[in-house]
C-alpha cells in the first residue's frame, strides 16, 4: 500500500490562542524519492517533534525573532530524524540526525541542514537532541552560566521551572552550588522540582498563598532571576531583588497568547538596585553549543543533571494539540510529539 | 553682627510631592568655630549645592540606592565649598573643595570628607565639580561609555536629555559618531539641544504629535536608549528598539513622585530584541571617575562639550523650591543653588 507524506501548515493567525482544526491545516503529498536526492542531501524520516514556547512567536504577522511563518507555509520545528537514504558524506541510512525539518513526517535536508547524533558521547536516546542536549538545554547553560552565573550561596529563582528550559535551569545553578526556589504551575510539579531534581523550594504559583510563599522564599533577596514566564512574576521579582541582580531574560510564556500585556510596576528597581537584565536567544549563541553540550553530557554521566522529557504518542496529527497544551503547562520537562517510534522499522522506499 | 548657620532638614516624609514649608524645615545654629577643628578637619562656607532628581528617593522611608535621610536629619547634598580654616594638609584656608556637606551653609568636614578641585586642571568653575566634572557628568561618561557604548551612526535616544546628565550623554554620543535624538519637555530645551549642542533632533514629549514624531525619528530603530525617565517612554523606546539594544537605566524621575508606577507593557521585547538593559549609581563606579574627568575636561578644552548650568540666586533658602521645581523641569543643563556667590569675600571668623 502507497504511503504519503503528512505535513502541517498554517492556515489562519490566530489573534489569542490557537484554535485546534483552524490555525493549521494538514497537507499529504508523496513521499520525496530517494532517487531525486542532489548531492549532499538526506531524505530522513522523523520520528521526534520538539514543542517550544517560542512558536506561538513563529505564528505572529510580524514573526518575533525569527520571521513569521507564511501563511500555507509548513509550521516550523526541529525534528531527530533518521536518514533514509543519503548523498552525503556526513550520514548514511540508518544514523540518526537532528535538523530544522518543521511539521512534517519526511523531509529532504541539504548538507549544512542537519547534525549528526554521533558527534555527541553523552548522548542516551537521540530525541536527548531536541531536550538536554538541544535548544532548550543549551538556553538553560547558556542563560545560568553566562548571564546569571550564580555564586555558592547566592539565591536564584528559575520561573516554568518545570519546563524544559527552567528544570535544567536550576540543576544547574544547584551544581553551582546556589540555593534554588523553582515557580511551576502545579503540586505535581512542585514535589517533581524538590524530590526528583534538588530545588530547594518550589512553588505553586496557581495556589492561593503564593504570594506569602515567594516573599518567605525570598527572604534574603534574589540574586538571580531566570525568567521564563515575564508578566506578574517578573514583576514581583524586580520588587525582591537584591543590589546588582541578574535577571536572565529567556521567555514570557505568560504573555504570548494574549495582546493585552501586564503591565510591570517595579521597573524603577533596575536602577536603584543597578539590576542587570538580558535578553537573549540562543540561536545567537552557536558558539557555545559544543562546550554547552560537554557540560550537559558531563553532568548527566556524574548523575548530577537528570532529564525529563513529557513525551505525546500518536503521530504528527496531534502535534497542534500539543502546542495548545504546551501553553496549558500540560509538559514536565522537555516536551516533545512521537511521530515514528526509533525502534519501529524503517519503511523500504 | 554674629551671624549665624543655616542648615535644612528633613521635617516630613512626602508621600507623593514635596511640600515646600511642610516637607522641610530650616534651623538656626551658631557657626562653628575654627577653634575648634580637630587634626584633618577643615571649616568651609557652602558656595553652590547640587540639586538631583535621585534626591527625591532619600525622603523614601525605605531609602533606594542610599539610606533614607532621618527625619530631622540634614538634607543631604553635594556642594562646592571655600574653606575658612584648616587642620589639614589636603587643604588651606581660601581652597574650593567639593564634599557631601548636605544643605547647610557651613560645615565641618574630615579629611576623607572632601575633594580638592586643585586636582581638576580641566576645571573652569567651582561649580564644574558639581556638573560636568561631578557626579551628573561622570554618569553620562560612565552610561554611555562603558554601557551604551554606541558606534558611529548607530542611532542613540536619551530622555531627561536637556538635564545635568541627559545634555553630557547626548553630546558624548554625538563624539562617537552616532546619531542623537533627544527628549526633553520644552521647545526652548529642543532648540538648545539641537543649535547648542548639536543633537540630530529634539522632540519635546509635552507636543501633541510627539508620538508620530518619536516614531519617525527611531525608523531606524534605537541601538542605544540612555534613560533618565522611566515610565511611559521608556515603554515607547522598548517597542521601538533594534535588535541587541543596550538600555543604559540611569534614572526614573517620571516615578520617583508617584506611587502609581506606569505599567510597562513591551517588556516582552526583551527577550526577543535580545536587549541588554543595565541599571547602575554612580557611587559604585568610583574607579571610573579620573578617567572620566580626564575624558570629560578634553573634550571641553577642545570644544566639543559644552557645559550648562541654571543656577538658582537667593541662597540656600532657595533650595527646597529649587527642588520641587526640578521635577517640574525647570532647568536646562545643571541646576545648582548659589548658597554663596564665591567672588564675594570670605567672611571673617
Amino acid at each position: 500500500m502507497a504511503r504519503d507524506n503528512l505535513s502541517i501548515h498554517l492556515a489562519e493567525r490566530p489573534k489569542g490562542d490557537i484554535i485546534p482544526g483552524t490555525t493549521f491545516s494538514q497537507k499529504r503529498t508523496p513521499i520525496p524519492s530517494p532517487a531525486d536526492l542532489k548531492d549532499g542531501e538526506i531524505l530522513v524520516e522523523t520520528l521526534y517533534l520538539s514543542l517550544d514556547p517560542a512558536m506561538r512567536t513563529y505564528l505572529n504577522p510580524g514573526g518575533s525573532y525569527m520571521a513569521p511563518v507564511p501563511i500555507g507555509g509548513i509550521m516550523r520545528g526541529m525534528t531527530v530524524c533518521r536518514v533514509l537514504a543519503s548523498k552525503s558524506k556526513r550520514a548514511a541510512a540508518g544514523d540518526f540526525v537532528s535538523g530544522n525539518t518543521g511539521w512534517t513526517e519526511h523531509a529532504v535536508l541539504g548538507e549544512k541542514d542537519f547534525e549528526p547524533t554521533s558527534r555527541f558521547p553523552g548522548l542516551r536516546d537521540p530525541q536527548d537532541m531536541l531536550s538536554v542536549l538541544g535548544p532548550t538545554g543549551v538556553t538553560a547553560w547558556y542563560g545560568m552560566t553566562q548571564i546569571g552565573d550564580p555564586k555558592p550561596g547566592e539565591l536564584v529563582v528559575v520561573s516554568g521551572a518545570a519546563g524544559a528550559t527552567g528544570s535544567v535551569a536550576g540543576q544547574i545553578a544547584k551544581i553551582r552550588g546556589a540555593t534554588v526556589v523553582g515557580i511551576a504551575g502545579s503540586d505535581d510539579k512542585c514535589r517533581w522540582l524538590v524530590e526528583d531534581l534538588g530545588f530547594d523550594v518550589a512553588l505553586n504559583y496557581k495556589a492561593a498563598d503564593f504570594k506569602n510563599k515567594f516573599k518567605e522564599a525570598t527572604k534574603k533577596r534574589i540574586d538571580v532571576y531566570f525568567d521564563n514566564v515575564g508578566g506578574q512574576i517578573l514583576d514581583m521579582c524586580l520588587a525582591r531583588a537584591k543590589e546588582h541582580a541578574r535577571f536572565v531574560e529567556c521567555g514570557v510564556i505568560s504573555q504570548y497568547n494574549t495582546r493585552d500585556q501586564a503591565g510591570l510596576r517595579n521597573i524603577a528597581n533596575v536602577v536603584s538596585l543597578r539590576i542587570h537584565m538580558q535578553g537573549f536567544i540562543i540561536f545567537d549563541q552557536l558558539k557555545h553549543f559544543p562546550q554547552a553540550r560537554a557540560d550537559l553530557s558531563k553532568w548527566i554521566a556524574e548523575g548530577k543533571l537528570k532529564k525529563n522529557e513529557t513525551i505525546i504518542q500518536g503521530g504528527l496529527g496531534k502535534a497542534e494539540q500539543g502546542l495548545v497544551d504546551l501553553y496549558k503547562g500540560i509538559n514536565t520537562g522537555k516536551l516533545l510529539v512521537e511521530i515514528k517510534n526509533p525502534n519501529a522499522t524503517a519503511p523500504k522506499l
